[in-house]
């Protein structure tokens, strides 16, 4: 249902190819359309039409993949789900410009809601999104930094992935007529998915299968990368710590690959970050608890978690 | 007035000064501040409270700054008002992350109106931020054309200068308390009055006094930029048109700067475009004398384009 709608989106012109035709490919792109879907799922639990949510879903996504565009120029990604990315495949200046104009468009599509909830919709929509450059600032800094700690960690996973997350889950209770409350614990709800995703994204990147990740396994050590089990592992301060300081030293390549990946595994990484996205998981779904919603309908959330996390079994 | 509530604006965080340092450093530019100026005016001349647009007026700031940051990393400008631009003092991603965050504190800022104006206020600024990202577009599609007719042109200036102006004026307007129809001839007199303006800035480039101009003359015909001067110049296929174009293909410099600007005067461009800064300006005017507002209000937006307009004399 989203997906026919985000194919659908109009644009105010149909020349001007230079600033819609890479909307359009980027929106075109596909992915798990996680967050609109997560927004429609809230509007029909919380007993609201799911079509009067359809077009702030689709401004959902569109934000995301604006972030998408605009990142790819930021790190100079030349690829992403396997084709090549709007600057890649125009310049870096049509991303820049496209990606402000679809920000301006998922504002638009998001401020489609009735006139009783549009502000505090559009408040969410806006205090989130600059929780989202918070993130990825935090990000482009820990680049420079020596170590980060856990924390900070946390605080920027929250803000680059939990965010929208939580926004798209609060949105979408409003849409579908939840209490205030309610839409906050929703939120939370989104929040703590959003936290829980990013860390199994992060195990998965050193200890997943390629084929079902859809990436190459050990990018995140090759670019030194302070991902969970870096900063988890820097922080543990013993034998296996120093070994990982050194091993972070070595020239990118699969030897570097297999010794990090070695010391993560004496670290017990795998059961430790497992351990973390159980409590995160476990937060989200103490969230949904705590809302007016039956069992039922809780239900419908518990089994996107599950969804969501262990796509590494 | 504008310019205090432009230096006052709250952030969300005192921290990640990496986000928000350039944003404080872009705004503290100065300017002109035409459009917030406009705005506060066009609420003052409908009746309106004019501290209640002091956010809008700041947000309509906010949101030109932030398409001065991204121009100049698309333009790879180092400089803007004689300080280094935000990507030349920071970085290129550091103007694009900042940027963003610009775009969405101008909308969270343009928001902050009473609810029965806030759709259509928000509409307008929405619909004309897209205008600006298209004349954007058209502005460096230009680049690689041979030649532009004047349509094109004043579609591109409506866009890229008009289109603010008139939201500008619109929004103020509407907090005004002004009708939709009152509102809609505001937002023509700021459309017209940015047209009016481009013109002149065209004509100033080449005829202007380097001082009170602010930037060096020669500075579009060095560039091959396709202004008033130029477009105009081309479309008049007589042997003066001719010659221009092969001094166009001239290389950069004074020799260049002084060969094309003989030209343009011997196809007497200086009172060509004099006559078409008149006539834009005078539509500007008819705009405001189609509103309701009394003859001394209406008084007060002629004298706002005599003191724009005619800043050669």
């Amino acid at each position: 249902m989203a997906e026919a709608e985000i194919r659908s989106i109009a644009f105010p012109s149909d020349k001007l190819e230079g600033l819609y035709a890479p909307i359009t490919y980027g929106m075109q792109a596909g992915g798990k359309r996680l967050r609109p879907t997560l927004l429609l799922m809230a509007a029909d639990a919380f007993g609201g039409d799911a079509s009067k949510a359809l077009k702030a879903a689709a401004g959902i996504e569109m934000f995301h993949n604006f972030t998408l565009l605009h990142d790819d120029v930021m790190d100079k990604s030349d690829l992403r789900r396997g084709r090549a990315t709007v600057h890649a495949k125009w310049d870096a200046n049509t991303a820049i410009l496209s990606g402000d104009t679809m920000l301006t468009l998922a504002t638009m599509l998001v401020a489609q809601v009735d006139d009783s909830i549009l502000r505090e919709v559009l408040d969410t929509f806006n205090t989130q999104a600059l929780r989202v450059y918070e993130g990825q600032r935090l990000d482009m800094d820990f680049e420079s930094m020596e170590t980060v700690d856990l924390d900070e960690y946390l605080e920027m996973i929250k803000c680059k992935t939990g965010a929208l997350l939580g926004a798209s889950a609060k949105i979408g209770a409003l849409i579908g007529g939840a209490s205030h409350e309610d839409a906050e614990r929703m939120y939370e709800f989104g929040l703590m998915l959003g936290v829980a995703f990013q860390i199994e994204d992060d195990y998965l990147d050193t200890f997943g299968n390629a084929d079902t990740f859809g990436k190459p396994i050990g990018g995140d050590i090759n670019n030194n990368k302070k991902t969970f089990l870096m900063v988890k592992g820097l922080a543990a301060a013993d034998a296996n710590s120093s070994a990982l300081r050194a091993a972070l030293s070595m020239p990118a390549g699969p030897t570097k690959v297999k010794t990090v990946t070695r010391i993560y595994e004496m670290m017990d990484m795998p059961a430790v970050s497992k351990a973390e996205v159980a409590a995160y998981s476990s937060k989200a779904l103490s969230a949904v608890k705590a809302t007016s919603l039956s069992d039922d309908k809780r239900e419908i959330f518990r089994k996107l978690i599950d969804k969501l996390i262990g796509r590494s079994k």
